[in-house]
């Protein structure tokens, strides 16, 4: 094989809008001037509608893990008891930042594969006084896993704790009804449903974290939501915006507007139901018992390991896909759906991982997980009498 | 479907290469300086290492028929004789373009889907006396078929003839030895296998066709080659040149000069190899007798208009393929191999190419098309073992 280009296809950094891409050009603007005044609140306007909450929303030059810590340091106090589910990377990564802090987390574990189930927020809530927060991923990107924010909001609600939700690789691949469901922070970052490069971080938060927020004692100076607020509401960033990053997060919202959340969800759910199907007509197992639309981590064929997957991808076809991380490196590789993907992409992919699969020497009857791919797309957008012929 | 991200996948304008479309930025250089003047000479001599010429090479702001005509007027006189290879819609163009100009073509006519033979072009050149130049289409485009330039310059050295080869699509897609075989005119064009937009001709010159530019009585102005040749060896053009698509260009020439002629060649090979091979998979019919890789040109199913094929991926994928020109519109669709073109696209191409024939009630086998695809890259790219595993 000769030409072979290069195609991102992780989940995160996701695959650019192109309209984005080249909006990035125009960022020779100043950020103390009308022009971006209008630009940013422009940004966060859209970002609200897009999100479908009326909480105030917030943008900061940071990736995810910056939206992260300024949840923490923003609504807590040293010594808060809160709880964390984790089941995943990014769980631990709550733990970590939780502590860090010096808050009290209660760990709700779930083994890697599995989600934490919303009884068992409902029982520490009632076991465990005076909890300030409970945290979670709406979609643990580690695992391919997805956590059911409705019922865990449901039971937070009932309480004075705040529900901090990590939805950096949720939003855009479930529904979430921040206000309904008392999704009281809700981080996200650009690089993953919104098609831009990373560098941005943003927030939702609900008058219930705000309250917390006039008590909280952690330090903090870059990430102090309460100036951005208040810069926000005059279109000005507290610190220098990164105005490439905001000119393309513009343009890909107005992407999402047209297309609608709802079908970029959707979308994202299709494409990934296709994966599961092709995955599974090829005969190899899915990692997580709860798989979410984000990204699919499937385990990798007896005898192989994961790594080699993700080489063949990059050597054979020049496509970046991604290893599992920690303990799971070597035993899945993960398969994203997140933002700009769609069939076309994925009739490649599936193709690809049949020749990788017989390069290792495993038996798989060419184009059969491509077929399981057509027959969803065939499901959905044939006649029922095409589809019979 | 929700996303459908536009793919452009005609005979040219082709995909772009990332790298050469992201020098287009840098355009705001001024043409009469050094800077330019340095690009420009890089072009030239980088166009003459990849096209394997020792020719002079030169380069028109113009799109391909630019660089036809002016072949036409730099190296005739009205009332020349002249022989016209012409086996569809861009051998039509070479007649109109003789007549315009006052030469008197004989015609070498093949039906549509044929080629003229180089024979017939040997007897015409003994027949009939004086004759000036030879023109051709080494790949045309309009039917995917190709002709054998290779034997056509053997027959045409031996005469006073000049032989004038439009190799637009043929650049890329076959072997062209310009200086062994006796082209003395080979005009290329920028948006085919070359990877960037259109807007620049090129034409290589032996010394055969400089020595009947001097006794060539046609008017001219704009495309004066003898002016430019001159211009030429200070790095100067002689009118206001496309800058950003010359930073293009230079980009583009880089990548070819890393990935090799004979390899962009080889793969545009590999992919037809591999589209004809799906087609018959499919019960489709190819249109050519001798067909090339620049295009494959496929006939539409009986009672299938092309055009709905064409329209179909279009509406279902946002993908961009061809239609028939002229009296082959409805009849045939045509699939695209030349330039910036991967196995990744050809899988997902022909798995769409199913779903859209299963669409028009047509009894298909989904992923058979991709498994032939397939197997043409086991052939080439996995070991025996593997293979039959």
């Amino acid at each position: 094989m000769y030409i072979k280009k290069q195609r991102l296809l992780t989940p995160g950094p996701t695959p650019l809008l192109p309209a984005a891409l080249h909006a990035m050009m125009g960022s020779d603007i100043h950020h103390r001037t009308e022009d971006f005044r209008k630009l940013y609140k422009q940004v966060l306007l859209d970002l609200g509608e897009v999100l479908g909450t009326s909480n105030d929303v917030l943008v900061l030059v940071a990736s995810g893990t910056g939206g992260l810590e300024a949840s923490v340091q923003n609504f807590f106090s040293p010594g808060d008891e809160v709880l964390v589910c984790s089941a995943g990377k990014f769980g631990e990564r709550w733990v970590e930042l939780t502590k860090a802090y010096g808050l009290k987390p209660t760990v709700l574990s779930a083994s890697y594969g599995e989600a934490v189930q919303p009884e068992a927020v409902e029982q520490a809530l009632a076991k465990i006084k005076n909890i300030k927060g409970v945290f979670v991923q709406a979609s643990e990107t580690s695992t391919g896993s997805q956590h059911d924010v409705e019922a865990m909001g449901r039971a937070v609600k009932k309480t004075n704790a705040i529900f901090v939700v990590d939805a950096i690789t949720g939003v855009g691949t479930m529904p979430l009804d921040i206000d309904a469901w008392g999704l009281d922070v809700v981080i996200g970052g650009s690089q993953k449903s919104f098609m831009i490069p990373p560098g941005l971080a943003f927030l939702s938060i609900s008058e219930k974290a705000w309250s917390l927020a006039s008590s909280s004692s952690e330090p903090r100076y870059y990430f102090d939501l309460k100036k951005e607020k208040k810069n926000a509401a005059s279109g000005e960033s507290g610190w220098t915006p990164n105005t490439s990053l905001l000119l393309a997060f513009a343009e890909a919202l107005k992407y999402i507007k047209t297309l609608g959340m709802d079908k970029l969800v959707a979308n994202a759910q299709l494409l990934a139901k296709a994966t599961r199907e092709a995955v599974r007509e090829l005969g190899l197992e899915l990692f997580s018992s709860a798989p979410g639309s984000s990204v699919t981590a499937v385990r990798a064929p007896a005898g192989v390991d994961s790594g080699v997957i993700v080489k063949e991808f990059r050597q054979r076809f020049n496509a970046i896909i991604t290893n599992g991380q920690g303990t799971m490196k070597g035993q899945i590789f993960r398969l994203a759906h997140l933002g700009y993907f769609d069939f076309h992409d994925l009739f490649a992919v599936i193709a690809e991982l049949e020749i990788i699969l017989a390069a290792q020497g495993l038996p798989v009857r060419f184009g059969c997980g491509v077929a399981a791919v057509q027959n969803v797309y065939a499901e959905v957008a044939l006649s029922k009498e095409a589809a019979l012929a």
